[in-house]
């Protein structure tokens, strides 16, 4: 029920020398499904992280915080699903602390040189028994093809594997940008369920990487919405190998803006796929703010658009209903807003004007628009010159299925 | 579908004297059904309103407002079903209007002294003709005993009309409370499509109304919420007649506080029937905050769990997946809250402390609360003595028919 999500075929999954990944069965929650993903990471790659601003941090994002703290060089992951390690206390600490260690001695590393990562039911004890049983089996698996496998292992009510890969000519040289990322509900800006990996096998200096991660963070990942939940286990991480021969150190590099650009288009790309495969998704939304005055007033509109179970239902009947819109438009919270400035357009229709329904509009040119899998939507404030976007989905019969259904 | 919406028999309804009610159908939106109500009040009554703070307020919003404010007296009110005249600009302004100055001809007032209300599709143009039309019928039927017909013809997508009724010993007298409200989604803090009309013939002091109002609407209809939206025409107005012969002043009367606390019950009785009949509503929730430094943070906190899809869903599905409403409790925005002095019980069973499951938590505790149709969910925050408490329900399969298929 993905909207418009592309898969690409195996064969143009890139590898990205330097990293390998390994994928086993440990029966976390359910049997015969691949719950559990190691990276494996070549000495002297940089790794920056960003996570969840949840104030119930799960134990696994305060361990990778923590280890991360260390500068040791990660030199791991340790991925599991069918459960969070959230709302678990001392005990969930000492699960994920566990969990590197078991890990380090069967790569030879240090405990703080592996982050890990859980996504799944939370406030239930995390089974370390049965993950620790399962990590040999990920370690054997060890390959640098295993992209794809990692996609699928790290879904938990995702229906579609999310990738992305890429070549990039950088210089006289080529690198390689591969990720994947999963969720589909509790998706709001700072993250939620959500768990992105990228990789590149550009060598990035890791005090760059670590400024870089979170500006790409904002440009993907925390400009996505499926129903305002923030969740507790929110990471993405960047990771550059160097292999590639290409070596950014500043931002003065010449080569820099290009690097950027490119890690974050992938990221946005990442974001997106959990959008079009958000639970019940049947229509793509983009919410495209112009003309605030500051960023955080474009951001207050987009995601009170955006997270409107109002304008989300419409969305999902392909009802032009802009008057729930432009309602949502006038709760967002900007005190002073004049609503006789403002335009909204729905795709190429101009829906409304001076705070009214604009004289042009027919509503079988809204209806046309509505009907459509990808929907703009576009708001001007006529307050300024800022302007941001949000990408969001419907409201659907299925959303409300998978979620009443998730633990039974 | 409505979760123990309460509604008295005819025979319990009391007249307010002072107030004549009069219904009719005007098909504003729809044929053969009452949607015009008009009341007339005596001369000399106290009238006080409390309107929506969304930015796109409705024009019948803005004429309330207007009128309120030549303080000429209100005589009488109109209220439509079927269109909200919001988004419609100075043309919606004009109509509202001209259906003061049609109802204050038939009644022989001034416009000033006629507020209007409107519900229902917003951007779209008011039948400003058909409205006025209706008039005279509702005029002629004006009657002290209409106060059901009235809780059934300012309904939309409710399922029940809303009334409460009470008479209420003060001092050596009685007097009378009725009131009437509707709204079913679009339902937040800071009201929403919501309606209410809370009538007293006890005599109360303009100034003295106009301070109260206020304070009824902050502890009744500004504390409930379906769905997180907030509707362009929320309006909530008291009147008291005075003709029970007990008049109030000051509120250093001795008899204020009990009348305040009466008005106010009504009121929040009324706010909650709207939660009770919700859109899809299965379950009644009550998310109660204690311990909070301040009442922000305590709405903060309780405003995020009653608004979650996540935590909705799940009390919809009956499931004790707790997890989710500590989730909630962590993003809502208090950035220093230390999440391990926190409590958290379901109805009488303490489900979380110290961040993590309680130990002495079972499933089953837990899930018997959750199939009950009225759930409490305390939250101890472990910082300070403020306390605040939001009313809300589940989010069901319903929710999303409805909201889908509303205009078609």
């Amino acid at each position: 029920m993905a909207v418009n999500l592309y898969i690409p075929p195996e064969s143009n999954i890139f590898t990205v020398a330097g990293i390998e990944i390994g994928t086993a069965e440990a029966g976390i929650r359910k049997a015969n499904r691949r719950d559990l993903t190691v990276f494996r990471l070549s000495e002297g790659s940089s790794v920056a992280g960003v996570f969840t601003q949840n104030r119930f941090r799960a134990a696994p994002v305060q361990v990778c915080e923590a280890h991360l703290a260390t500068d040791q060089g990660v030199r791991a992951l340790v991925i599991n699903t069918g459960n969070a390690n959230a709302g678990t206390g001392d005990s969930g600490l000492h699960a994920s602390r566990e969990t590197c260690k078991a890990l380090a001695s069967l790569l030879n590393i240090t405990p703080a040189q592996v982050l890990p990562f859980s996504t799944g039911v939370i406030l239930e004890p995390l089974p370390l028994d049965r993950l620790v049983a399962g990590l040999p089996a990920a370690v054997d698996s060890l390959d640098d093809n295993n992209w794809f496998a990692a996609a699928h292992s790290i879904m938990t009510t995702d229906t579609q594997p999310k990738i992305v890969s890429q070549r990039v000519a950088l210089g006289n040289k080529t690198i390689t940008i591969t990720g994947i990322s999963k969720g589909a509900g509790m998706i709001r800006p700072n993250m939620a369920t959500m768990l992105g990996y990228l990789a590149t096998d550009a060598g990035i200096a890791p005090a760059l990487l670590k400024e870089m991660a979170p500006d790409i963070a904002n440009r993907s990942f925390n400009r996505i919405t499926v129903d305002g939940d923030t969740s507790t286990n929110d990471s993405f991480i960047v990771m550059a190998t160097g292999k590639s021969g290409v070596q950014i150190d500043s931002k003065s590099d010449p080569l820099y803006a290009q690097l950027y650009a490119a890690l974050a288009d992938a990221a946005t790309e990442l974001a997106q796929k959990i959008v079009r495969d958000a639970e019940g998704a049947t229509k793509f939304m983009t919410i495209q703010v112009e003309q605030a005055k500051t960023t955080e007033e474009a951001l207050k509109v987009a995601y009170a658009v955006a997270q409107s179970p109002l304008v989300k239902t419409a969305f999902f009947a392909s009802d032009p209903n802009l008057g729930r819109i432009l309602c949502a438009i006038g709760y967002a919270g900007i005190t002073d807003l004049d609503v006789s400035g403002i335009k909204l357009w729905l795709g190429d229709v101009l829906v409304a004007s001076k705070g009214e329904r604009h004289p042009d509009y027919q509503e079988a040119d809204g209806q046309r628009v509505m009907k459509e899998a990808e929907i703009v939507v576009r708001i001007e404030l006529g307050r300024g010159d800022v302007s941001d976007t949000v990408y969001t989905c419907d409201f659907s019969h299925e959303y409300v299925s998978i979620n009443a259904d998730y633990r039974s």
